[in-house]
């Protein structure tokens, strides 16, 4: 996933301007599409969701977005992930199907439900809190146990293994390290929250679990969806570079998931599960 | 709206780390929680989408939505917003009620189909320029000439004026500016796309358009979703302290709208109608 795949950057013209000095110039920018996702279980397939998401790593965010629906929970759920069919026996770029394992069950009228009432942006967090708990969030364990100084390293890690993508200065990224510090994933997209499905898929894409003592950052802010996502994960740390938003904190708290922010300069904020962060002086 | 809602910030308990030193301390979160949105029509109601925002300016947030969405065009198409109503006489503080005009027509397969289709975040772009087009996307008048000092000096304006809210750090701003770069209005949010909601229904909220010679500078990056709903306002001017997205350029192309970013120390680049920027050097 370190990659940068061509379709990801697109070169565009550009008038730059700087003081009172105009140039004509190029830039890259991150690509912007849609993806419909669909889903295919038995004999039935629904389209599932379209998302604004930076083309790469398609078949990942969709898997990631499936588990943070709680729609797969495991590797084995999932049968396979594939472009959508055109006529004429091509592939639409911006689409896929995921194909469910023989015997999954698939709750229509909570993913209507649920999916219908995500519109807008991200998630709607009463009808996700109520959906969460029906579908049952699973249990974090223990998880990593963290020195600052640990915590105070992911950022710049981050932003080093960032760099050739950062060059469009139009991506979130979200980046999976282990309890010592090393970056072990990391996955980008013009969405946050694509971001961190597209770096959960990727598990589930290898027939892996996301690894339990490990520490989710993510670039930017920590909204109640991406709390949400981490937990369907079972991702008991998440650190956001920026701030998290009261609901954000309320679903770490009530799972017992550690939530920091402000991870950056040297200092952070526990806003839940100060536990696992250890040999700060007191 | 420059007065900050008590329902918009949350105290928290919070552990502050600094090198190796934890200490317990308040910390001031963002609000995030849910705004259902209802349209009503005739003797029809309809849910039409849950967005999570920060509470406060709902009504201004609901018909800046609804304008982006193509279903109002002016404040005569709304007889009045409310808080959806509970039994027992109560309001939820989480829902509203948007009652349009008698004769204001709705297209309501249209509409599903886009609210469906917009789940996960933001929106589809497919269908989403679909609809623009559908719709018929208002034309762009000639808009503002700007002299780059002024775009220069945007964003430090927006800061300032940010800085009461900027205490909890989690907020996304969108603010109106004059063609001499004077802040005329205000809104913040979470969600990006709700504080450009929130300005351009305060407009509406005011029986008023928005401003067609006014900059709209936006304090994140400028997203395909946030051009939409600038075309839909009529701002020829769409100004963002960060990066673009490819689609977002190409939709400003294509309605001749200007579309300028990373708009910061003392420098931006057009990627869209570059000629509404005057008395620049070549």
């Amino acid at each position: 996933m370190s990659e940068v795949p061509s379709v990801s950057v697109q070169e565009v013209p550009v008038v730059r301007v700087r003081g009172d000095a105009a140039e004509v110039s190029e830039d890259r920018l991150a690509v912007e599409a849609p993806l419909e996702i669909r889903l295919r279980w038995g004999d039935r397939v629904q389209r599932l969701a379209v998302t604004m998401r930076t083309p790469g790593d398609d078949a990942a965010l969709a898997l990631g977005f499936l588990m943070g629906e709680g729609v797969i929970r495991t590797p084995a759920d999932v049968l396979d992930v594939r472009p959508t069919p055109l006529q004429g026996g091509q592939s639409d770029p911006n689409g896929v199907v995921v194909t469910l394992a023989d015997g999954v069950a698939v709750d229509v009228g909570r993913l209507e439900r649920h999916v219908y009432t995500t519109s807008s942006c991200g998630v709607c967090g009463k009808t996700s809190l109520e959906a969460v708990a029906t579908v049952g969030a699973p249990a974090l364990g223990a998880g990593p146990s963290l020195r600052p100084a640990v915590v105070h390293g992911l950022p710049e890690t981050l932003r080093q293994r960032q760099a050739v993508f950062e060059k469009t200065g139009g991506l979130h990224a979200a980046a999976l390290f282990t309890e010592a510090g090393d970056l072990v994933r990391l996955a980008e997209d013009v969405g946050r929250h694509n971001a961190v499905d597209k770096l959960v898929g990727s598990f589930l894409e290898a027939n892996e679990h996301v690894p339990a003592d490990h520490v989710l950052l993510v670039s930017g802010r920590a909204s109640f969806e991406l709390v949400q996502k981490a937990l369907m994960a079972r991702v008991a740390v998440l650190a956001a570079v920026g701030a998290p938003s009261s609901l954000a904190v309320d679903l770490a708290e009530e799972h017992g998931m550690t939530l920091l922010g402000f991870v950056r300069d040297g200092r952070f904020n526990a806003y839940a599960g100060a536990e696992r962060i250890v040999e700060a002086a007191g």
